[in-house]
C-alpha cells in the first residue's frame, strides 16, 4: 500500500447486486497523467477530465455498470454534481476530482442513487480498500486486476496499479479502464514520454476482440509534494513498465470467454509498421481465434490474414512457427504430425511466429480465442 | 440453361464424401472477364489463369475441399498437368481451360482422383448438371446459389450466375467464388466496366466475418461467337446487376452460423468515403453481431463502433434507427420500450440507419450476426 492513498469500493445500486464504486483519496495532493481512448465517441468522463486533469488530484471516483457515454452534456452535468456532493464530504475543491466510468453506453448515471452513497464510500476508504477497488471497477472480468512494485532512488517507493477488462480491448489503446498510483515525486514533465511510451509498450500490444471503447483510460498519479527524485527515474520507469506490462497480461488472459492467450510475433518485416498491421490483423481475426479455440494448427488461417493486412507480403518467403515448431517454410507446408500438433495447441498459452524473411523489423501482440462464451456473454451482456 | 454450355458436379474423393469437382464445357469459344482477391496471398488458380485469362476460353474446373494456396509452384504445376489431362477429352487446347478452388488453405490438390474422375465428368456434363455443378463448389454452404435471368437484346438472351460462401467472406470483394454465364455475345472491352461496377455494387457490399480469402474470385463468360448486339447492353447490365446482387445476398445469408442479415446503412455522410467506412466497421464489429445474434437493440455498440472507423464523427449529431424505430437522436437515447424493440430484433431482417446529419453521401453493408454456431463451424471445420 501506499501512506496517504486510500482505496474503497461500495455497492451504490447501480448495478443490480455487486459493487460498483470505487473511491481513491489522496491525502496529499497528486500529479495525474493521462492517455484516453482515439474513438472519435467519447465517454462523459474523458469529457469532463480533460478540463481539470493538468491541476493537482485529490480524489477519484469510478463506477462501473454505466458508461455514461453518448449522454450528452447531461452526462458531463451528472458528473459536475457529483463532485459538488463529495468535495465537502472529503474537505477537497471540486475541480480536483476525477472520474472514470465503465459499463453499459447510453445510460445515464443514477446520481441520487451515487451521491447517498458517497458517504459510505468515504467511510469505506479508512480500511485499505484496494481489493474493493479494483472490483467495484469490474464489469464482465472474473477477477480484480491488482499489480504492486517496489524500487529504489534516494528512498524506497512504491507503485500500485489496478486495472479492469475484459471486453471491448482492442489493439491502439486497449483497456478500458487502468490507474496507476505511486509515491515517487517526480513531474509530469519529467514523466510525461516515460508514461505514453509505457502505455503503448503495454496496453496497445493486446487484443481481445478489436472492438475500441468509448471509455479507455490509463491514468498514472505521482507525488508531487517534495523534491523531485530524478535519481530514481531508471528505476521507477522499469516498475512502472512492470506493472503496465502485469496489468495488460492480466486483461488478455481475462478476455471476454477467452481460453487461451495466443502470442503473435511477426518478425522479418522491412518496417516496423508493416510487423505491426500484420501482427495486428492476425489478432483480430475471427478463423484464426476460433482455430486457436478449436486446438487446430490452421496456418492458412493465419497466412490469409497476413495477406490481408493492407501491406506487402511475399508469400513464397514467409515462414510459420507454431508452439515452436516450424510448419511452413518458403510459404508452403512442411510435414507435420497432425495430432501432435493438436495437442501442442491444447496449451493456455499459445505461441504463432510469423517471419516474413524480407527484413529486420517486428512486433508482437498477445491476443485471445475466440469461443462460444464471448458470444455467450455479449449476446446477453446488456439484458 | 444456356445452349452450348455443359455443368456437371460429381465426387472425386477431395473430400472425403460429397460431390467437390465441378466443371463447365462451352461448345463455343467464350470471353471471360475475371477479378481476383486483393489478399497478397493468392490461390494457384488465381497465378495460372492469370497468364491466360485473356483469350477464348472453353472449360472451367471449380473444386471444393481444398483451395490449392499456398502451395508454391507446385499448386500451379498441378493445375497445368490437369488441363493436360481434361484437354483431350474435351477435344480443346490447355490453353482455354480455367480453374478455380476453394477449400483448405495449405494442401495440394490430389491431382491422380482428380484425372481419374475427370471423364466421369465430361460425361456428366452431358446432362443438365447446373445443380450438381453449383453443390460441388459449395464449402459449409448450407444450400446452393444459382440465380437465373433473361434480358431482351435484338433477341432473347439468358444470365445463370453460381456462387458459393459462405466464411471468409469480407468487405472490398466478398466473395469465395461466382460464376456467371450469359450467351449475350459482348466484347470484354464493352462489358469490363459494367463487369467491375456491378461486382463493387454487389459481392463488395456483404460481410460475414470480415476475412478475405486467398482465393476470392469472380467470373463472367460471355458469347464470343457472331455479332455484339450493343442494343441489348443496357438490359444485360441490368440482368448481370441483378444476378450479381441476388448472388451476393444468397451468399450473406448463408453466412456460417448465421441466424440473421443485417443491411447496416450510414447516411448522412459529408464524404461517401467515410459512410463506407463507417458502414464497414460496424460490419464487422463482433460485439454488434453478438448483440444482433441476442436481438439486443444495443445502439451503444454500434456508435461506438462508428467512432472506432477512423474517420471523423461528430457524436452529438447522431441518430440511430433500429427496425424502423429512431432510438437516438443528438448523440443520445431516446426513451423506448424495451421489451418492444427486443421483440422487433428477433427477425431474420435487421436494419441498422445510422444518419451523421453531417452530409448526403451514404453507403449500405450487408452482415451477419456472430452466433454460437459461426464458432462451432470454424473451431474444428479443418479436422
Amino acid at each position: 500500500m501506499i501512506k496517504g492513498i486510500e482505496f474503497s469500493g461500495i455497492a451504490s445500486g447501480i448495478k443490480p447486486t455487486g459493487l460498483d464504486l470505487g473511491l481513491v483519496v489522496f491525502q496529499e495532493e497528486m500529479n495525474a497523467l493521462t492517455m484516453y481512448t482515439r474513438n472519435r465517441v467519447k465517454a462523459a468522463h474523458i469529457l469532463y477530465d480533460r478540463r481539470i486533469d493538468k491541476g493537482p488530484v485529490r480524489a477519484l471516483v469510478v463506477n462501473s455498470g454505466c458508461a455514461n457515454a453518448c449522454t450528452g452534456k447531461e452526462g458531463v452535468g451528472d458528473l459536475a454534481a457529483i463532485a459538488s456532493g463529495l468535495a465537502p464530504l472529503i474537505n477537497m475543491e471540486t475541480r480536483e476530482i476525477l472520474f472514470a466510468s465503465t459499463g453499459v453506453i447510453g445510460r445515464r448515471l443514477p446520481v441520487d442513487k451515487i451521491m447517498s452513497a458517497l458517504p459510505r464510500a468515504v467511510k469505506a476508504g479508512k480500511g485499505s480498500g484496494l481489493e474493493d477497488f479494483a472490483r467495484a471497477i469490474m464489469t464482465t472480468d472474473t477477477y480484480p486486476k491488482i499489480m504492486r512494485e517496489k524500487f529504489k532512488g534516494k528512498k524506497t517507493y512504491n507503485i500500485v496499479g489496478v486495472a479492469k477488462g475484459s471486453g471491448m480491448i482492442n489493439p491502439l489503446f486497449a483497456t478500458m479502464l487502468a490507474f496507476v498510483f505511486t509515491d515517487f515525486p517526480v513531474s509530469p514533465e519529467a514523466v510525461g514520454r516515460i508514461f505514453t511510451q509505457s502505455v503503448r509498450d503495454s496496453f496497445e500490444h493486446i487484443s481481445v476482440d478489436g472492438e475500441c471503447s468509448t471509455n479507455d483510460t490509463v491514468m498514472l498519479f505521482t507525488g508531487r509534494g517534495g523534491q523531485e527524485d530524478l535519481e530514481g527515474l531508471g528505476a521507477f520507469t522499469e516498475g512502472l513498465r512492470f506493472v503496465l506490462r502485469g496489468l495488460s497480461m492480466m486483461v488478455v488472459r481475462d478476455g471476454e470467454g477467452a481460453t487461451r492467450v495466443a502470442r503473435i510475433m511477426v518478425t522479418g518485416a522491412k518496417k516496423k509498421e508493416w510487423a505491426e498491421k500484420i501482427a495486428r490483423r492476425i489478432s483480430i481475426s475471427p478463423l484464426t481465434k476460433t482455430a486457436f479455440f478449436g486446438c487446430d494448427p490452421n496456418w492458412g488461417r493465419i497466412i490469409a490474414a497476413s495477406g490481408d493486412a493492407g501491406v506487402p507480403v511475399n508469400p513464397s518467403k514467409v515462414e510459420i512457427t507454431l508452439q515452436g515448431e516450424m510448419i511452413v517454410r518458403g510459404g508452403v507446408e512442411l510435414p507435420f504430425n497432425e495430432a501432435k500438433m493438436k495437442k501442442l495447441m491444447n496449451r493456455k498459452e499459445i505461441s504463432v511466429i510469423v517471419d516474413l524473411n524480407d527484413g529486420k523489423a517486428s512486433f508482437d501482440m498477445y491476443t485471445t480465442d475466440l469461443t462460444y462464451d464471448y458470444v455467450k456473454i455479449n449476446a446477453s451482456y446488456r439484458s
